[in-house]
């Protein structure tokens, strides 16, 4: 059964709550889900999955610099993740706020380790956005999200 | 007194309220507007002003064609448009529906031009964007970045 | 059998170059290649085929109105092309000369497209890039990215 | 006399090797130069300068882990960085490797900030990048890009 990894960085509970429902449609599509804190993750935690997503906040229209640093130090397995399947969201201030170029920021992490990063045709094109904390509508977002990146494994990797 | 032209593309009416909001706001610093749709626009109107502030639909995360016509059309001034200030703003159908990049497709297009690209504390960092049609609070932000721009052209530009 | 369309838009002769090298590389993994000049290309192409990849000239850090059109164009097949593989390759003047933003240009447009965007972790992240025109070695990295790209269409659309 | 502080991360030695180049470009048009290495600057070292120039290794496609969380800690001092000038460079391991999103990064977070962001009309139009070592050729690209932007510091903040 194939695996993602959904690895989350929350100062405000916002990112959490979004992280939530993406797990919970991984789980819907029928893939086993890990949730970590950017805090508890280790790189040598990217191996195992056969798809990573990460939800950041957004600091200076960017991801926060404790993503960064996961990303950075994900050099230890450069080439052992290529064709992964990536996806990522994040969570905002504002509209315009930098929430785009956020994920746009982790997606091209993932495009530098040759990985296979999908995009979507409704809920954020990148990925699912949240303007402070998501209501029902953005978990639900999120929800479907989580469901087609675990659909998008399954196809690519079906035996995980 | 200084100029900024300001372009708009629009199919919805979308950005030509935006469009509007933001040309009300130069006037309230004391800048002169011209105010033009795209398909109006030559690029030599891009000779004259001091500022040039563009606003988009959001077409597949960017602008559309027809801006990027004209921004390519601007070659014909390539270095004479060096030190103006540039500011873009646009619409988008949805949160995460790339609205963000398409303000800062616009904005790459001033730094090949060598112009000069300000940020904003408020109301959208690279720029304002609307969801759907802009609302009161839309419009405000919209005012208040073109007043923002046209301090911004009269310190650089005093004397036009 | 499956099947890529690479469209190549090229003034200089220096895109056009790397598209015959890209689709030598297509082939020689066993993957049907059409190619064909942006000028002589319709948005129904893009229905056929299982891979699309796109090559542009860099315009004002960016692709040219030309692609840009083709793109917005495009949208008569919205939701129609989830799931087919999107791939880019740019020349472009020099050096920090815009040419990764424009690919990026045309990979944001496939996410738009709910495309699989794969990344790379030889020869350009994000797709090759040439600085001018292609010399033997950026040639070699065009043949290896179209191969690259081949493979991946063949794991996702195995039947064509 | 107006300031520029350059803050500079290096682990090659290549990234340093473009600071001290722009370093000189800077002194060159008169303008004070303060070079710091990452390590050493402390965020309220971004008050005192009218331009900040951060220059980065490319790692990931974007700045380093340690230029971000500098970015993140300036949140301390946000708004009061209005108005300063803003540029960046960076050196890359290849053509396509990441080097003009990773200027682009610290280009947006000194959006972010309200900071005035200039383009260039040549050797990078974002900033200067480098593949690898830079060369003379690229140390001159880096001292003419330092000039440049003292000029504007010189233009926008007279008084320093």
């Amino acid at each position: 059964m194939p695996k993602i990894l959904i690895v989350c960085h929350s100062k405000s509970g916002n990112t959490a709550a979004m992280a939530e429902a993406v797990a919970t449609g991984v789980k819907n599509a029928g893939v086993e889900v890990i949730l970590k804190k950017v805090q508890e993750t280790n790189v040598d935690d990217f191996l195992g999955p056969e798809g990573i997503i990460i939800g950041s906040p957004t600091y200076f229209a960017a991801t926060t610099a404790e993503i960064k640093r996961l990303i950075d130090d994900s050099i230890k397995h450069y080439k052992n993740l290529e064709g992964k399947v990536g996806a990522a969201f994040a969570s905002a201030g504002g509209i315009g706020g930098g929430g785009e170029t956020a994920i746009l920021d982790i997606l091209r992490a993932f495009l530098v380790h040759g990985m296979i990063v999908p995009g979507f045709v409704t809920g954020g094109h990148y990925g699912p956005l949240s303007i402070g904390a998501p209501d029902d509508e953005r978990k639900q977002v999120c929800m479907e999200f989580g469901s087609k990146v675990a659909e998008i494994v399954k196809k690519l990797h079906p035996a995980g």
